[in-house]
């Protein structure tokens, strides 16, 4: 730290992104990419829009939020896109947190939410998800604060229903509620229709797992009219030109190839119900996941151990070293054949542990 | 405003980006863009990129950074990539101003400064420039502040030398001036070589102006190790991903081919020195420009009434309706073809004024 330093930030612990091995050659299932490339149709208006670079972008990302919109039958003036969906979280944070207006959010969850409350000096609370890592949605009644739900949850991929979602807004009415949606399409049900019954509810989601974009730097919230300018009075104070313009062109191409994105889907469930059955048959304990990765333990092994002893064996996977989880890994769900891999490895393992 | 929003943002005045028209063919010279398109190099290197954006970009931007030091002379540590250059202004404002360590830049300059300010509620103070728009560096000796300089100014277009911003580093060892060089390009001298010698210094710069990026959305700094690694903390505390891949292959096919680069700068300069002459053939009297933008007012011509003559001519330019400079416009200087037809009109307007 340089002795210039604001004494605001000093004690800032950033967030650790998963690893990005450059050397070696891993089965990379450590942070929730997608095994598909892009839609075709995404490259090719990239490369398009890669051509006249000299231009800025549109800074209202008008034809991507029009799609968008259609899509999640919304109104254009109801999306904000953004730089992935780190970029409307920390907006939200921004936006609706404050001294009078404490975050919360679950103990086991996305680790970014700390962060945010940290950087932005906003009182936070974390209330501990169930033994089962199940939230019990009445812990989350009557807060006063401004709630942040990952649905599915991370690391755990345990998904709530939009009717429970519907009691915590109901019992909120004077707080926001965040519906993180970053892994809604394995399995879950998005909560998006509900923002025209609710004006306390920002849902956000990004184009970094099912839709194959994690590169691209490309979320959005979804919102009222009122909360998604709010939300643009921050971005226009912070980085009008948020989004660049090969990510919109690839981010609408995407959304023209709807169905290569849904097929993906419905490929890494079955993927997913697949490895957990398999997992399960070797000893695992897999919590219910809806989303795109699995999260398991084993009573003969140490969840640290098995982290490393998987990497030695050329597969990535994510390892938090953080209470009630320690025994766990984080599992994304691949190919069918990166999941055979995973599993011949786990059953050696094992093998050698008997 | 939602009833939801945080007061600390509530009076917040956004941004104004320059207008990004869709529907008519304008020659557009109202943002600053270039004339020219990216180099091919980049475009290829992009459009490859794009085709595996189902994986995060690389959160260190390792090869791009080595690129830049390399073309800079400074080590990759000393340089910090970022979402545009605005980015990298807020990372500076969030990590080195406060309370304790106010902010300082001229009373015209880039607009974007006195927002961040007022974004992270920063106490700020504006230094009007001298009569001709100059600054006089004594004003910035002793400050106690972090002081903004940008370098040429915008949307003057004034360059100080780097021995003018060394007298204002040494005198000023306890603060930390940043140096925003978005326009350095185009003919004025840069201080990053400074950085080894001022551990109190930060140099900006932007891939929008003469790199052919603006729609990429890439900037950068350059620092001492210490000042980078304290806006590193900021930026894991933000958006680790900051920089997606596309952008960041499109940054490193550009610095891959500076001779291009360098080509279009001589190119921009001719058209400017060719563009100012003329100007001033008509009657206007125009600033010392180093940038790619020419700042101009003419003594018969409203700078509003001109700027709206213009537009309805199928010509954008960019004015700012702000004490001292409403009767001038600024000019982003295009292609000789462009700089012709903007001559031409303004020709007409003047002899119908006669």
């Amino acid at each position: 730290m340089s002795r210039y330093f604001s004494e605001k930030y000093s004690a800032l612990t950033p967030y650790v992104p998963g690893e990005q091995p450059k050397e070696m050659q891993y089965i990379k299932l450590n942070t929730n990419e997608s095994p598909f490339p892009p839609s075709p149709r995404a490259c090719e208006m990239a490369a398009r829009a890669a051509q006249s670079l000299q231009l800025y972008s549109d800074p209202t990302c008008a034809r991507l939020s029009e799609a968008v919109a259609r899509a999640l039958r919304v109104e254009p003036s109801e999306v904000l896109l953004t730089n992935g969906s780190d970029e409307i979280l920390n907006f939200a944070f921004m936006a609706f947190c404050d001294e009078k207006h404490p975050a919360v959010f679950a103990d086991i969850t996305y680790g970014f939410y700390e962060v945010f409350a940290e950087l932005h000096r906003i009182p936070y609370r974390r209330i501990p998800l169930q033994e089962d890592f199940r939230i019990q949605i009445e812990d989350y009644f009557g807060l006063h604060s401004t709630i942040f739900l990952a649905n599915p949850n991370a690391p755990t991929g345990i998904a709530l229903s939009p009717s429970e979602i519907e009691q915590i807004l109901v019992r909120n009415p004077d707080s926001i509620v965040v519906v993180d949606e970053a892994y809604v399409d394995f399995g879950a049900e998005s909560c998006v229709p509900l923002i025209h019954k609710y004006d306390n509810l920002l849902v956000t989601q990004t184009f970094s797992k099912s839709r194959s974009l994690a590169g691209g730097r490309l979320g959005f919230g979804v919102a009222s009219r009122a909360l998604i300018a709010d939300l643009n009075t921050i971005k226009y104070s912070t980085n009008p030109y948020n989004v660049n313009s090969m990510t919109l062109a690839a981010g609408l191409g995407t959304m023209e190839d709807a169905e290569y994105t849904a097929r993906n889907c419905r490929a890494i469930i079955e993927n997913r119900e697949y490895a957990a059955s398999a997992l399960r048959r070797l000893g695992f304990e897999a919590t219910d996941s809806k989303a795109n990765f699995l999260f398991a333990k084993h009573p003969l092994l140490d969840g640290g151990a098995l982290y490393r002893a998987l990497k030695e064996e050329g597969i990535l996977v994510r390892h938090f070293d953080q209470d009630r989880i320690r025994q766990y890994n984080r599992i994304t769900v691949g190919t069918k054949e990166q999941m055979d891999v995973l599993l011949s490895v786990l059953q050696r393992i094992l093998e050698e542990k008997a």
